[in-house]
């Protein structure tokens, strides 16, 4: 898309801080609709209506940092919109799982890049996704476990209880299972393995 | 690597179906050792002495085509490790799960093949892993549930155990966790899911 010159002059505007923030919330829709392979930085210069050289100003190796600085974003998004509360406890689970299966359903943003993010190689991009999948985890190990500082084995569980559960949001979305299967299954599983990783 | 008259003699001499078993084979051990985006099909050719067109002549589609056909190999000789056996039931976890974590502990070319291909984009390998985890995932609905005819919900939650597994591996792997954690966890979390599963 060729730029006017009120583009550049509107892109020229916002604070850099401000500027940043706006292409990384631009391209978290982008990356969400296409995929990681089957976006390009031209079309995030184009929804954000600057030109592809500023994207490079604020992300020196291109697509994969954005990417990173996209993933972070859609983790902080999802992590705000779930609870955390040592006080309630596992009751947390009754109100974070139907909170999370709608945004699925959705088809939220958020969800889709992080749920893509799985299927990326690249070391950052793991990296990124461990990090996040981390806070995650930590999350749950307060709410199932009343744990502040879970054990390297407390979280390796809860990492692989998100993966599992990764897994079953396929199945559902493929149409093979139903979301209440996800949601008795969730309910089931998780406090067994929340048992089986403190025990 | 330039071809010698005596090495192409080599390749003509082998009968069709032995050669292509012997290209799936070699490249097998070329994608272990390099990963999917890491091998070129010219590195392939002269590990497996020949020229660059025999693998297009047997693999239409080039690199991805030879790619599922070594996931298939790879996922046919981890199974054939595998013992299944309703008779045995829930013991058989006491033997394959040491079974899986010595191949895994080894470098085994087949398991690592199997572990790169979940980080892989792309709807014909999705599918081809996809299909391949079923094949594991009844395997261990017999052995678990003495199911022959497993659920679509049976086998959502067992190909969920899988991706729970494969973050367990590679948490340890990483040197997080020990082997010993891999086993405990995957002993008692195993016939919660499977138990969760069938309920």
């Amino acid at each position: 898309m060729a730029e006017s010159p009120g583009t550049f002059e509107r892109a020229k505007r916002l604070p850099p801080e401000e500027r940043r923030r706006h292409l990384v919330e631009t391209a978290l829709g982008v990356f969400a609709a296409n995929g990681y392979a089957g976006t390009e930085l031209t079309d995030v210069a184009a929804a954000a209506g600057v030109g592809r050289p500023l994207i490079y100003h604020y992300f020196e190796g291109g697509k994969e940092d954005l990417y990173v600085a996209v993933l972070e974003l859609a983790w902080r998004e999802l992590i705000d919109r779930l609870e955390v509360d040592p006080e309630r406890g596992r009751g947390m689970l009754a109100s974070n799982l139907p909170a999370y299966l709608d945004l699925v359903e959705s088809g939220d943003p958020a969800i889709a890049v992080i749920r893509g993010s799985r299927r990326l190689e690249g070391a950052r991009i793991t990296a990124a996704t461990r990090e996040s999948g981390l806070m995650l985890a930590r999350g749950i190990a307060v709410n199932q476990l009343g744990l502040d500082d879970p054990s390297p084995r407390v979280l390796a569980a809860l990492l692989g209880f998100l993966a599992l559960f990764e897994a079953l949001l396929e199945e559902w979305r493929a149409g093979r299972i139903e979301r209440a299967d996800v949601e008795t299954l969730v309910s089931d599983v998780l406090p067994a393995i929340a048992d089986a990783a403190s025990g």
